[in-house]
């Protein structure tokens, strides 16, 4: 209670509008790691009512927490390849392995993109294009901190193996090769390098669907990752299993959409069957990034 | 593949073994923030499982994504009030409201005492002991973010009303009062200031627990918030309700400890009562700062 002697003012108490409204690049990528990992259910991966024994959703949030230092440097202009290594590195700081290589893999040139102000395909190619050899080797040596899943190399690059780690840098710089050039030489296999190599297309038509969609922001996510993973293939399921089960779990989620199966027993089927489409998830948060950017209100 | 005309080597992999485990402070913090909310279930309070339609499980996230900035100003020596009101205008960049006052109030000084090394009860009573009337005006100014429920002022403090906002600094500064003799003001009703004037005994307690059992870190936060809130009647719901239902709420919760009552069904029903009792989640968020501070791995 106040002293009701005082001379009477408009209001008692302040209203509550001088909030400060803006969140950095780096923040709102670390926000869409968090946002991404929330959104349930996405069959098959990690989220917070889905868990692996060995990989779980604390996980997730540490390598969230880990991962900021480096997206801050993208922000900062940082080399990619730097701000890249130093996000893995963060992210490994936990137990659960591999949380966020590749959505960090996507987010850094976003990041790098929407702190010069020009986050759109043609801003993120410029980032693609701008990769030397130095931000190779930096990719290169983010693999010594987690182990990745990853296909094997393609023909006349088994020096280049990425699980080779920093032990393949000489070849890199002997062979001039830039991250872009990396990138290209597994974008057929790969859909995160696919991306890199495709103006990060499907990352932004996911956040227009984000921003389409109605329902609280994990809603959207979880809606929009079952979209991306009717539409395409994904490729980490590729690599774990076969092109078989990818094609499998593509026609299952449409089936999905469709009405014509559950989504929770589909997702806890995938979970059983320790099938995750990880790249979808990847795509998922790249996308959320970008939406996040352009003012999607949580 | 590799090339298997190279020499052989050791392991044609390198071992992981090269990772950085160490957090700062800050991102301790703001982990402790994450696994907090994550802690399922946390009978009345948000969690990855229960949330309110206007305050839902994303709200946290943003908000401690938000809140990181005034963190790692604790961490870096800034007064403990700056820090503390620049982490909750961080905070409130998310329409849900109110998500972590209380559990920032708590982390401000504890960030700044781990950082000097000195994560102890007496360490943080250092740091209390240091505060100025400054910090006492910033901790006002954090009112200007965002709607906060508390008790109502104790006699005499009427001009002091924390809802007055920077309203009431000139009175701050005129009676020459710390942020130290605020929360001396308030202890008596607020769990939070009591643990800023009791050496943050209840936080280092619940950190202790934490270590002592079992599983994964969020079902560790779960069971030692519940036990926290057996232990003593929650002063956000005496605030909120009244000392009855705060009183209820604590036999309820001894009687789930015991057996005796189903934590779901407690759970669902303080969520449709909208009792919500914060001041036992901000200590599981302290306590939890602690804890990893301390080595508790994720």
């Amino acid at each position: 209670m106040t002293d009701s002697s005082e001379p009477a003012e408009p209001s008692e108490f302040p209203d509550r509008t001088n909030r400060d409204t803006s969140r950095t690049p780096a923040e709102n990528a670390q926000l869409a790691l968090l946002l991404e990992v929330a959104g349930t259910p996405k069959p098959g991966n990690v989220d917070r009512e889905h868990e692996y024994p060995d990989l779980r959703f604390e996980h997730f949030l540490a390598g969230a927490v880990g991962a900021r230092e480096g997206l801050a440097m993208a922000e900062a202009g940082e080399p990619v390849g730097e701000a890249f290594e130093r996000a893995v590195r963060g992210m490994a700081t936990q137990r659960g392995g591999n949380t966020h290589f590749g959505a960090l893999l996507l987010l850094a040139p976003l990041v790098r993109a929407a702190a010069a102000e020009d986050l759109t395909s043609g801003g993120v190619a410029a980032v693609v294009a701008s990769t030397t050899v130095e931000d190779a080797s930096d990719f290169y040596r983010a693999f010594e901190h987690v182990d990745v899943a990853v296909a094997d190399p393609p023909e006349g690059w088994g020096d280049l193996d990425v699980r080779r780690g920093e032990r393949a840098i000489p070849t890199l710089r002997e062979r001039d090769l830039t991250l872009q050039d990396v990138m290209e030489s597994s974008a057929e296999r790969d859909g995160v390098a696919r991306e890199w190599v495709a103006r990060f297309e499907r990352s932004f038509r996911l956040a227009d669907r984000l921003a389409a969609l109605e329902g609280s922001v994990t809603e959207r996510a979880a809606r929009a990752y079952l979209e991306a993973l009717a539409a395409e293939p994904d490729t980490f399921v590729a690599i774990n299993h076969d092109v078989e089960t990818a094609h499998e779990v593509t026609d299952r989620a449409a089936a999905v959409l469709s009405g014509e199966e559950s989504v929770e027993e589909f997702a806890e089927e995938l979970i059983e069957r320790e099938i995750n489409p990880g790249t979808t998830a990847d795509i998922t948060a790249a996308g959320l990034f970008v939406a996040l950017e352009r003012g999607l209100e949580i």
